[in-house]
């Protein structure tokens, strides 16, 4: 592992509109930084910044919500129109009350109101427009990751990371939604620790806390630094997806 | 939010013994890698270090198992003074399974085994000896954070932290089981985003999130670096306690 590793918010990225490429707006922003990639660093990218590009916005006075949409906003206090996108991006509800959604993502993951929201999306005056997580995140981060290699000739990897409450444990903390060039999920089991015992259970979720330790910079609010370069880390060669996090539900025993 | 962040795992950690002074390790080990503490820097230091200092080493053979960690033990498959050390340790059991045993810890939060586990306790060639967490890792982060600024005159901020599996997403990552000096939870609720929304449900997890990312140069084998300083964390005055994370039962909707 190893000894010294350094993450910088990367400032200057732009407004991102539909349409945009990533990939040249994290490439203009480190050259204005003064930052060279290097082979092994790690770009941790807030998913706002990938939705936006893909153009997962959508206007609220769009939706029609279905009747399941109705009962749902009505059991939970929710714009109904927000809940029938939640519905449509989910698989299924996980948990509701009044003011709470929590849904089974689509791409397997357990969230809030399916990663959806409405804050630091720009309102155009034509009504509320919320954005939706990336199609399919593991995908973006692969493509920007090949688009870095093609145009600088290296070999980074890329988190896609979005901001997650937590059973057990208050407080949201960056998660890795889509990676590429990295492992995601680090099987240590079988290594031997200090003392020649064997490691058991230690697959460590290398790209979440990635994603965790990118978070302390990017903030959620006013900052809106959402490009974090990490370096120094010393990665296995093995890639992996975020979709790897994923615990299926068969072997959750942490659900209580 | 800070724009950059730089973590370094600090060597020279020696084994830890019953009775030795935690802060004394560590101002030791960073005067000899030539690191100085500023005020705002936070030290992060496995849990292990602490509960070796605190003596919460307990050799099996010492262990009396009563009738429900006998029952315990035949349903998990574990060993029955293991498990009876476990129940010690522990509120409630969360869930139970061949090989599998998840409770609440009497400090709140949920993890296997009650966080005890062989790996990296010397075998004294006597018998198995297991580690269990420090008695009060919050009173422990403390004490290290007071001694620090008792000898040094900094105010740096002290994480202990251990790595739990989670619900949901597999792989471990670090997170914080001790805070001292530095919020554990930070409530950015009611501040405005980038386009003067309010955020809301944004308490972010910040001990966590430093937890985690320290967990990226701990690693959990060989290397034996239980020990990382990060500097850079611009983080607001107040001060809080890991017991902050937990979720209250009552309110955990994430719960499947």
């Amino acid at each position: 592992m190893a000894i010294e590793l350094k993450l910088t918010a990367v400032a200057g990225i732009p407004a991102v509109r539909p349409g945009d490429d990533v990939a040249e707006l994290l490439l203009s922003a480190l050259d204005a930084a003064g930052l060279v990639l290097d082979d092994g660093d790690v770009l941790v990218v807030a998913q706002k910044v990938v939705s936006k590009a893909e153009g997962r916005l959508v206007e609220l006075a769009t939706v029609e919500p279905s009747e399941r949409a109705l009962q749902v906003a009505q059991e939970t206090d929710k714009d109904a129109r927000l809940v029938e996108l939640i519905l449509q991006e989910s698989e299924e509800i996980s948990r509701m009350a009044r003011g709470v959604l929590i849904v089974r993502h689509r791409l397997g993951f357990t969230s809030a109101n399916a990663g959806i929201d409405r804050s630091n999306v720009e309102q155009d005056g034509q009504g509320e427009t919320v954005l939706l997580l990336p199609l399919d995140p593991d995908g973006s981060a692969e493509q920007i990751r090949r688009t870095i290699d093609e145009r600088k000739g290296v070999r980074v990897g890329v988190v896609i990371s979005d901001s997650h409450g937590r059973p057990f444990r208050l407080g949201t903390i960056g998660v890795a939604i889509g990676v590429a060039g990295i492992p995601a999920l680090w099987d240590r089991r079988g290594e031997a620790d200090l003392h020649g015992y064997l490691l058991q259970h230690t697959d460590v979720g290398i790209a979440d806390e990635i994603a965790a330790a990118a978070g302390l910079l990017m903030g959620q609010g006013a900052e809106g630094l959402p490009v974090v370069l990490v370096r120094g880390l010393d990665l296995p060669g093995m890639e992996g997806r975020a979709t790897d996090l994923v615990r299926p539900k068969e072997i959750d025993l942490y659900r209580g």
